[in-house]
């Protein structure tokens, strides 16, 4: 059953419209080790240019570069159009708090979507349903933001908490997603999902080193429309890593509907100490 | 041999400094099908900031975002940083022509990259030795960008002239790929030929469409001096696609030394008419 009851998320990624200038704040549900969750940070400066009056299309490439920690509380997006084509918008988003340096910039590409021909050649990864899968215990973790969510691991589930791997395990994962109290998926919650996977070297380590996403990128694959269409709650979801080296590392994940249709892709560098 | 004279590349990506405002200027040995190559603008737009006195550390993170057509002659280029660390830096770069609107936007994170932890899981794709390898014929293409470099392909050679593909076929590519007049691969050439994959979808439907990157990311897993050491005038590179929709498909890569080291990983959204 979906909420029609204010969401946590949406709470969590609220705006308050000006006209460059907008603002937010940050949410003590979606808190990670040090600031607040990347994920909804992300989706509240999509959230501050897809509420923009200038605004047309859907999202088709969002880029977020973390710059530097964010304190609890408010801060201003300065929300920019750089440039709008026939048929595609560039725009540019900037938080900052108290006049402070960018703490976190984004970059966005719009599209009005037309109809193409179209051509999936990805495999949709074979899984249980949703329904089938034991829930990840989140009890034993410190972050709020992982209780706002809903993980039921098919592969890679960690085992944090045991002893670390002696030699490195597979950085795999595939995992259902979606919002602890059910959340219709739009792109909002999309992009926040495409962060929410826990950090790769967690998994291949099976231990917690400090650890930071730098730079995001995800890739939307549907219109807010075929995304409505969908009428769904949580994705299917696959996450993997290439290579840790001098102390940064990748990530690569995939986001799909229940039915087989790829929504999202994303991937992400990564700060780690280790 | 690697060349050590002037080489069209350095040539093609040469700024002139500024302190905030730098300029450039397309190259009509790198040009494509109605505007030069966006690899080499990108690496240009990478070089302003690789040379500017502020800059610290490696690129690790750039992403480039094309927002029009840049017409034939000289540009300038806005670089800013947006935020300094202490091991990392954030640089805008702004791409302009005659003042009119931003023609290319593009984002750059760099690290100093210090030793941590080191683990690769991605697998080096098998391959011939470049040398090997028959090189690919780029006669029959009318954009010169193609004729600067060497691609080789070991899987997916493109057949285009031949007629388009009844069924969509594989979007996969193998190939080695350098500098038609070898030159000693370093950031700059790295970033450039992360987006010399030819478009997947002439490969999948083999014949040309209309088409345009509209946004690169590339992420660089060897620090300046790791790809000195390797020494190297060539790359082994993968491509793959995973999705086309609504006049928009994906591409992923990956760059590879010929010993086996992930130098970088790749992905863009391409605009298709079809």
């Amino acid at each position: 059953m979906l909420t029609t009851t204010p969401h946590l998320f949406d709470d969590a990624t609220r705006v308050a419209a000006g006209d460059s200038r907008w603002s937010g704040h940050t949410s003590d549900d979606y808190w990670a080790f040090v600031g607040p969750f990347g994920g909804v940070t992300a989706s509240t400066m999509l959230r501050a240019v897809m509420e923009h009056p200038q605004r047309e299309g859907d999202p088709l490439a969002v880029t977020v570069n973390f710059c530097a920690l964010i304190a609890q509380g408010t801060f201003d997006l300065d929300v920019r159009l750089i440039k709008a084509n026939r048929s595609t918008q560039h725009w540019s988003v900037e938080l900052t708090q108290g006049g402070a340096d960018v703490a976190t910039f984004a970059t966005a590409v719009f599209a009005v979507r037309r109809p193409s021909w179209s051509y999936q050649p990805a495999t949709f990864p074979d899984a249980p349903p949703f329904e089938t899968v034991k829930p990840y215990s989140t009890r034993s973790l410190k972050m709020s933001w992982v209780r706002q969510y809903d993980f039921r691991f098919v592969e890679g589930e960690p085992q944090l908490g045991l002893a670390p791997h002696a030699a490195p395990a597979g950085a795999f994962s595939k995992l259902w997603i979606g919002d602890t109290l059910p959340r219709k998926i739009d792109v909002l919650s999309l992009l926040s999902m495409s962060d929410a996977f826990f950090g790769r070297i967690f998994h291949v380590r099976n231990e917690f080193v400090p650890f930071g996403t730098v730079s995001l990128t995800t890739y939307f694959h549907a219109g807010a429309d075929d995304l409505a269409a969908e009428n769904i709650s949580h994705i299917l979801a696959t996450a993997d890593a290439r290579i840790f080296h001098r102390s940064y590392g990748d990530q690569t994940g995939e986001l799909w509907s229940p039915d087989g249709r790829l929504l999202a892709t994303t991937t992400q560098m990564a700060y780690f100490k280790a």
